[in-house]
């Protein structure tokens, strides 16, 4: 099999497992049904995948690749500083969403998957936290924003709108928002980006 | 005995057991030894308090009994909203800590725990609600405000200094925050409001 083929083999399975997860979540589907959706035997399927946790990982990583793809290409189309902040909080809202439908794990399996995703989560953390502050150094040198420490002020931006996440889920059993709690969110995740904004702005 | 002499033994104990819990947390104190503190007969102690959950349950309540008490008689004599915003935020951080520290859970035993509190825990949050729609309400009719739904903003405000103080404990095995962590939080929390109270405000 040459290269190729073994990417393309690659990213269909991804695909599926992707559309998969996010139907089910990770926990009730079974690596043979992956197998099935994608007319493989398990053996083929564990040749590219050693286990479900590695694929589970990979789908992960993939869906952290889009989104940050999709809002990097989003900062050279948006030119207000504002505007691309609104923009962000609410592509990042929709991110969070997709990796829970993903996971839909029991509070007690996520605790047991941190592990493995502590160095995805890291470099994550990082490259949201380099876009939120080129975001408001802009904003400044555009005289829009009025920040003393840009860095600062990313991380506590950053740190806010995972507190508004995590209230939601945290008295959970399942990693899992409905459709109105998700509403909920949203609505809080806008107001709240709203009175950070003005309370930035330079009037 | 005289309903007075109960009332005033149980004051006691609920101090020396604050005190206590508040040294070495909940988990490392037994009754035994509040009893010894007390002079008491461990007998004596449970007609008291029953087991040392209720024991706990009674600290926890008396702690939050003098936070509202305290903040309550700020707002009589503070009269700018948002210099009473900032108090009751100091004030807030300073009392999750010390509610932490009678605590030092490890994680398992506050989930545990978790029941007890509920209907406490309701409580309080809607008292520390009914607190800050009131200094917004105020904040508006002062002129000072620009809140379109000051409950709505209330609600928000209080899940986002929720979600600071989470952040922090979030990922430990026990619900316990040192100097330093404790300052980091500090300084996010006032950075926090101070944004929060510009982008409320009429300019």
């Amino acid at each position: 099999m040459s290269v190729l083929d073994k990417s393309n083999k690659e990213k269909l399975i991804l695909e599926v497992a992707q559309k998969r997860f996010g139907q089910y979540g990770v926990e009730k589907i079974s690596m043979q049904e992956i197998a099935d959706d994608l007319k493989l035997s398990k053996a083929s399927l564990y040749y590219y995948f050693p286990d479900k946790e590695s694929l589970y990982k990979a789908v992960v990583e993939k869906e952290q690749h889009e989104f940050i793809t999709s809002i990097t290409e989003r900062i050279l189309s948006i030119k207000e500083p504002d505007k691309l902040l609104r923009e962000y909080v609410n592509t990042r809202l929709s991110y969070f969403r997709t990796l829970l439908n993903l996971s839909r794990l029991r509070l007690e399996a996520y605790s047991d998957l941190k592990p493995v995703f502590r160095e995805t989560m890291i470099q994550f953390k990082a490259k949201e936290k380099e876009i939120i502050v080129k975001i408001f150094k802009d904003g400044v040198s555009k005289g829009i924003f009025f920040i003393n420490d840009p860095v600062m002020t990313a991380s506590l931006f950053l740190d806010l709108l995972k507190g508004l996440r995590i209230s939601v889920v945290n008295d959970k059993k399942t990693l899992f928002i409905d459709d109105e709690e998700y509403s909920k969110l949203l609505y809080n995740t806008v107001a709240f980006t709203d009175i950070f904004i003005k309370g930035m702005s330079i009037k």
